[in-house]
């Protein structure tokens, strides 16, 4: 045998002549990621263990524990998708959609829109019905949609992170069960930072992310699935046509079978049990209202520089504000300024917000009044430099 | 406006009580995840940014070009999936497979079976072929099959996790451009640690994970494709049927366009970063070279202690070993014992090597000599107490 080769060809192109990583700091108040609690931090550089091994399987028992907490469920089905946000409401998608089915999205921003180009790559038959970015739809909007369509799910956008509208949820699960339709809601920019009760709203699946109300780093998409939704994904008539979100499948490992499917992200999972722990340890109601308090200052403190902010007050949530770029002001030349010169990242509007707003994130670890003191300091003081 | 709010039914089943995270300490010489290099721990450790900041682009565009020496290509199309490998392996297939395509298996082991399950999902017309577990295919099986098939994608795993084959992979790229196919290449167990040249080999698709060879926790799934692959993405009837991991759309942001597709798993990129720096500073060779001479030394540590290697030297695989279970020796208990009294894992047999084998990975951080030496030591000492 040898022991050693020669491979001659061998490219060195890149690799050699890199420095090691040197991250510069950011305070991230934009759409998300957020910044990570620094205890989450230290979870994911532990070193890994196996995604068998009996400390691993307990860990994951006590992961989904948490996650069925924070969103206030007992749906069994309820675990972290190895992917991040995305994955989990693709997840959604792919387990109850089948061809045909009608699907029904509630479309007021960006993320209703990338639903339904979901729904219609399982094949589904699509209907949407709109709002203007950065209004909610109301019980009789969705009533009429409802018995005129006849949809077998309704998919919703709870916190829409392009317009920073919370979508009120009284009564919405109710219509659902009276008209016979499963109910999706993506609550990506709701978790852990805005009340959400998943059982009691009747809500049959849901996702969410990492980075923003749980303040670990990205990449796990929270996704939770009822009885209801279940039966769906065990009468359908064919697998489902997408292997790594399958359920069906996952739930044999994450299950009482632990049967292998992927080698699970086991270090984010490590971040992902402290991330919940942190948060159930402050309180899921303590955590909603140090949100709400926060960006109460917020938004007083930017009305008070005689900013607008795009979302009547009725509908805005606390964890990501909208702020309209004021005439005559270069909103993205302030953004890089804010970027370049004090390391605080805030985000742009996204879709016919583009150019419009700026979105402002006080989320997880980052709500706290000393962001939003520091945040409107830089308005009061700089945003006057980028008037033309 | 309230500034508090309460909420008298919130369930606090879980998360009051948990301690804080505490990780046993595990050597892990299994299948996978090994473990990882202490920087690239480090780096998991840094506080995120944002996914669109030009740090984090700049930080994408090295990743990528890390990612195309380590696989020795210049595709365009080369990213980290943001899932496991499992989701790069699903994203080979989601992106160049339609309906009524037919795609051939080269199955030899329990990954085999997996991209024969997923090729179905994806509506393709799958053919199989077969050889026993512990076996490689010859280049006169492969055109056999191509020519009677005609299949337009040939799926094959270079080194299968499951058996501890290394397939040999002279002339089957030219076979499948004879025979006009694609070819996908599992990549999972060999990328870092075993000679793999992805544009000599003429390989049109290929996968791998960042928790073997690379020294990074689970959670990304190394992918390229290169032109010819990427013509039939483009010539596509329809979408992908899978949005998360469509490469038109990632294309969009890890290309120079930088649209926003999902907010990356921004962490395990850096720790991406670190791990393909440190491999490329070693150099690749080299590291072929260590994994190779480790796992000899371990084969033939294993022999001299009248222990049966279940492959055939020709075929072996430097980062895997299966290991044949005496007769009488209670495999499982021995597994156990290794990591209750040891915190050593090594892997049992799947499929139809269940109860069979053991699995010993020396992979990545975990491929020296002192692991080899103290493994050995374990199975000197402690295996016939195991023996019935």
């Amino acid at each position: 045998m040898t022991t050693t080769q020669a491979f001659s060809s061998i490219d060195k192109a890149s690799g050699d002549t890199l420095s090691p990583i040197s991250v510069p700091d950011r305070l991230l108040l934009g759409p998300g990621p957020s910044n990570s609690h620094p205890n989450v931090l230290k979870a994911l550089a532990l070193q890994p263990v196996g995604h068998l091994d009996p400390f691993y399987i307990q860990l994951m028992a006590e992961v989904q524990d948490l996650l069925r907490t924070a969103w206030q469920t007992k749906n069994r089905l309820t675990l972290p998708m190895s992917g991040t946000g995305s994955a989990a409401m693709e997840a959604t998608i792919a387990n109850i959609v089948e061809p045909e089915d009608t699907v029904l999205v509630g479309i007021k921003g960006y993320f209703g829109h990338r639903l339904a180009d979901m729904a219609s790559r399982y094949k589904a038959n699509v209907k949407t019905i709109e709002k203007r970015w950065g209004e909610a739809f109301s019980l009789n909007e969705l009533e009429i949609a409802l018995k005129e369509i006849k949809p077998s799910v309704l998919a919703l956008v709870h916190a829409e992170t392009s317009t920073g509208v919370c979508q009120p949820m009284d009564g919405i699960g109710d219509l659902c069960r009276k008209y016979n339709c499963l109910l999706i809601l993506d609550t990506v920019t709701s978790l852990g930072g805005v009340p959400l009760l998943i059982d009691e709203w009747k809500i049959d699946l849901a996702y969410s992310c990492s980075q923003k109300g749980l303040s670990c780093p990205p990449g796990l998409g929270p996704f939770t699935m009822n009885e209801r939704a279940e039966e769906k994904l065990n009468n359908r008539q064919g697998k489902v046509p997408n292997w790594y979100l399958d359920v069906s499948l996952l739930n044999k490992y994450w299950g009482s079978d632990r049967v292998y499917h992927h080698t699970a992200p086991v270090n984010m999972n490590f971040g992902m049990r402290e991330a919940l722990r942190l948060l159930l340890e402050e309180g899921l109601e303590a955590s909603w209202n140090r949100h709400r308090s926060n960006a109460e200052a917020l938004w007083q403190g930017l009305e008070n520089l005689g900013l607008k902010l795009h979302v009547d007050a009725r509908f805005r949530l606390p964890t990501l504000t909208t702020v309209q770029i004021p005439e005559g002001v270069d909103g993205k030349a302030f953004s890089s300024h804010l970027l370049n010169n004090h390391g605080i990242e805030i985000g742009g509007g996204l879709g016919s917000l583009g150019g419009k707003v700026w979105r402002i994130g006080l989320m997880g670890y980052n709500s706290k009044m000393e962001n939003v003191n520091k945040i409107l300091e830089i308005f009061k003081t700089e945003l006057s430099k980028f008037q033309s």
